[in-house]
């Protein structure tokens, strides 16, 4: 049984605490939270501490707070034996060195409190300071299931800048999206078929190779045609050097 | 039975061709392309010319070309008594008026050759100039199974522009999530159940309540960041534009 104690009730804290319980081999043995949110899961009830110099002994520690807390809340683990691993994607390995033994566990995916994840979706990106460590967190990551993926500080920079461009920016696209549906009194649900189909396309279709479009097709017409149809400035800004990319992208 | 004659096999002419085979109510009599494409369906083999001058009789010709070859395509429909209706986003209805009955059935979706799609799924915007008319459009498009909507021609030029944010230029953002990857040795898998759980998101949550990530949260520290690391000039210009975007956005 690997012992684990989580630190943290942040979205990917709250969503990593339902998917650590009742997972063969692991024992959520605490739950760091500042605001004391107990959560029941059957009849197993995880003690909950408010307060870091009660953290008890564990073979793993999750810190899963924001970038900046890192530090403070690891500082509290000093004197520790287990593994001590935080979940950032911006966060390189070495943050943790003053611990003997350190690791990442990142799961690649976006996280709110609202909407559960199913984490044996989730790819676990994975980074250990030694073997023996890279051993442990694999077994944790196995027991939740998730594809498993050894990459390490740098690679896990380009995977998160990456996260921004197919997850926040995405998600803004569909926002302005919704403004436009809006604005015109048409329901946003009848562009859900479309934003799902071209999330589903690059499972086959290499995105590279899947782009449609006006501005692909050099259809200069379409193209003026809705600069001029578009109001807002900050949309026809980010029409223009989102087309100009991908025809010089070709 | 409505007689229908498909013009057109280009990604939605030969989408079309597949979704209107079979189905009750409407009996498919004519497939007009250039290239002589001719796609058996069981024991169904649909009369397919390349000659405009040979369309037979229809209830409705559903013309799904270029949009710079609709008109010329339907110059050729002049002489007959069946609804006349084109399948684009962005043309008007009124380009096809000098036909007595005319409309416009846009299925709202990307379409590509090699990737069939659920018919049953994709959002059918119609518009016609007659309640008539509208009621043969409607018969077809229940036939098909997807959710129909009354769209005007001002909304759906709206949500053509819409679809090219959230379709063609998320895709460009899953292209830019692609390259970052490649440039880094990390297999674009990875990023596959961020881009379906954003998608899947917004089914639940409406994007501009669901926006996260460094530039909502004003993580200055952490934009800075990704814009030093962004070694490509167009990638670090979507950066910032789309970032000060969502901050403005707010």
């Amino acid at each position: 049984m690997i012992k684990v104690v989580l630190l943290g009730a942040g979205n990917v804290g709250v969503n990593l605490f339902k998917a650590l319980q009742n997972k063969n081999g692991i024992e959520l043995v605490q739950w760091y939270n500042r605001s004391v949110i107990q959560y029941k899961q059957g009849d197993s009830v995880v003690p909950v501490t408010t307060q870091l110099n009660e953290i008890v002994e564990a073979d793993l520690y999750l810190i899963s707070v924001s970038d900046t807390a890192i530090t403070p809340v690891s500082k509290a683990l000093e004197n520790k034996k287990g593994l001590v691993a935080h979940t950032a994607g911006s966060v390189a390995l070495s943050l943790l060195e003053g611990h003997q033994n350190h690791a990442v566990f990142y799961p690649l995916q976006t996280f709110s409190k609202q909407k559960e994840v199913d984490f044996s979706q989730i790819p676990l990106c994975l980074e250990a300071n030694s073997e023996e460590n890279l051993n442990l967190l694999k077994s944790v990551a196995q027991a939740m299931g998730g594809p498993i993926h050894l990459i390490d500080s740098v690679q896990r920079k380009a995977l998160h800048v990456a996260a921004v461009f197919v997850n926040n920016f995405t998600n803004y696209l569909y926002t302005i999206g919704e403004e436009l549906c809006k604005e015109h009194k048409v329901p946003f649900s009848v562009l859900q078929a479309l934003i799902a189909e071209t999330a589903d396309k690059i499972k086959t279709i290499p995105p590279s190779t899947a782009q449609t479009g006006p501005a692909v097709r050099g259809d200069q017409k379409i193209l003026e045609d809705h600069l001029q149809y578009l109001t807002k400035e900050s949309h026809q800004q980010l029409y223009q050097l989102i087309s100009a990319s991908i025809q010089q992208h070709g």
